[in-house]
This record gives C-alpha cells, structure tokens and sequence, in this order.
C-alpha cells in the first residue's frame, strides 16, 4: 500500500526548500532539479505542484507578501505605527530571506508583468495602511498636526525599503540598534513633542 | 584594406545597446547573442570586448555607478543637498534606465560577491558625501542644531532608493512633482525654518 500524501503539506515544503536556496544562493540557483534534489523528491513531483520555475517563484512571492501584512497587522491593530516599520526592518534570518526574495523579484519586474502588478498593489496597501494609522494618530492627537498623513507614509515606506535594501548588503554593519536609530529619528520628526510612544527613542 | 576601427568607440556602443536592452527588457534577455544583433555585429566581436555576460554586466554596473556620482557631485560642489538627492530621483528615462540595471544587479547579490562589493562601497560613499554634506550645511548655521548627520545621511539615502523603487514599478503614478513632495516634506525636517533653499518647497 503506497504511503498517504499530504499534500499541502508537501508543497508547504518543497515552497520553504526553494526559499531557502532562493535567500542563501540566489535566483539563478533555484531550478526545479535542485529544489527536487533539496527536498529528496524526483523532479516530476516538484514539477506536479508547480508548473515550472516562474510559477514556483510567483506563489513564493505572494507567500512572501502575505505574511509580511500578517505581521504589520497585528502591530497595526494595536496602534503601533513602529511596531509596523518593525515587520520590515531586517532584524532576523527569517526577515533577510524574505527582503532577498523580494529583491530578487523586483529585478524581474521587466520579463515578469505579474510580478510588477504584485508589487504595485502591495505597495499601494502598505501605503494606504501607513496613511489610515498616520491620520489615526493625529486625530489622536500624536501626530503634528502640520504632518501631511499621506506624504509622511510615502516618506516612511521609501525609507523601510531603502534601509533594508542597505542592511541585505552589508548586514554586519548594520546591527538592529543602527536600524532602531534610523527609523526612531524618522518617527520623531512626526510625533508632537511629548507624545513619543515608548518603543521610539527620543535620544537624538 | 579594411575600415579602421575605434575600439573605444565600438566598446562604448555594445555597453550602450546592452544597457537599452537590459532597461527595456530585463537581465534576461541580455545575451551576448542578443547584443551581437543588435549592434549588428558578430558574436565574436562581442566576445572580443566582453570576456562573457557578466563581465559586460559588471561593466555595465560600474559606469552607471561613475556616472550617478559624477552628477551628485556636480550638486555637491554647489552645496546643493536637494541636487545631489534629485542626481538619483526618477525624473527622467536616462534614470529610470539607470535604476533598472541598479535593481537587476542587486538581485545578483548572492551569486556575484563583486557586485555586492561594488554595491557596499558605493552605498558608503554616498552616505559619507551625504553626511559632509549635512555637517557643512549645519556648520553654516542651514540645518537644525539636533539633526544627527551621520543619521540624516542615512534617512535620505534610504529614502531616495525606496522612493526609487517605489517610482520604478508605477511611472504613470509617480510624476515628478509627487516625487519632490516626499523628497522636500524629508528635507524640510533638517533645515532651520527660514533656512529652507529656493528648491525645497516649504508647502506642506
């Protein structure tokens, strides 16, 4: 009697094998064969989940998407505009494979109109995220009232995105506290004085 | 007799036609094959100036991070800090060209230590320029007292390669004046007020 499958659970698997070659050794290096390799599976079990390479990248890209708003919502339903700018900042392995992933898709943007149209949309929510969680804390009273809610969310996004593209090259240079300093001087420049939420620094 | 040949000349044009190439279509679709025709040389002769495809990509690389600094320090040199950061916005298609081949060589980081290399330098570079830049402004009496330099240098050059990125995947949403909106709403928390330069838009 052959052996019962789960396979959910084996695509689940063979995704994270691909991830980790993606975050460790790059896009060139995922191929059907070595993530068919990696995961002691044959290619054509690989290649029955998905069709081939631009497939398995495309639903590990929205994995990716999905789970970095996962994480900001949960922070977001607190009212916790640093804890949102904390589930991009690139403070854990885990946080390094997701930004090099993201990176290595953004490059396909030209050959990949799919990818670019992900990219767009997510953008477009973060920015709208940011923008209802600016404005609630001005209504709040939190935020400076002369802060333009919706420029100061482009400004934020621009900067999470910029820093971790820095962090990825160069990680021993950028210690967590070097990316808090970052971001906390950022914030500041949007909190009223006096109304600074714990998790910001106020040191300059 | 055969026509004379300007080498420099002939290696300039296979460097721009692979950079057009590489802008319009992707890393992909740069072969040494593809470039031959539409140079409309042989393979061979590509082959001559470019040992293969990622020596030309290195290449290619390298010019365009010559080129991006040349123009910030012609800002620079007039102690400019809004022309050295618009040296790198996305305000025309030379720049968008640019920022794509930047973008398709970061996602090579993994695979191709030399670029990472060039990358981590180059990101150095720009924020010690940067940061010289704000201390002079700030000796002068421009920028607030309380800015850290060394940390403004960081927010702006984080926020100029998001912004790029952001700018990248969505021209039609990003027209120049949305782009200097977020890049003056930043600069306008460093200045002193009434120290603001005629190029900085003090609306909020």
């Amino acid at each position: 009697m052959p052996a019962a499958v789960d396979h959910d659970e084996r695509r689940t698997r063979v995704l994270d094998i691909a991830e980790g070659i993606l975050a460790e050794a790059g896009l060139r290096a995922v191929t059907v064969r070595e993530v068919a390799r990696a995961a002691g599976v044959s290619t054509a079990i690989v290649s029955h989940y998905f069709r081939d390479k631009d497939e398995l990248l495309l639903l590990l890209f929205r994995r990716n998407v999905r789970e970095a708003f996962a994480y900001a919502d949960a922070a977001a339903a607190k009212g916790d505009l640093k804890g949102m700018i904390e589930a991009a900042m690139v403070l854990d392995n885990a946080r390094v494979a997701r930004w090099r992933i993201w990176l290595a898709y953004l490059a396909q943007l030209a050959s990949h109109p799919e990818i670019a149209e992900i990219q767009r949309g997510s953008a477009a929510e973060q920015l709208t995220r940011l923008g209802t969680m600016l404005r609630c804390l001005q209504e709040r009273g939190d935020i400076a009232p002369h802060v333009d809610p919706d420029i100061a969310a482009e400004r934020l996004l621009s900067l999470i995105m910029g820093l971790a593209i820095q962090v990825l090259f160069d990680p021993p240079a950028w210690p967590p506290e070097r990316q808090h300093a970052v971001v906390d001087a950022e914030l500041r420049t949007l909190y009223k004085v006096g109304r600074l939420p714990d998790n910001v620094s106020s040191a300059p």
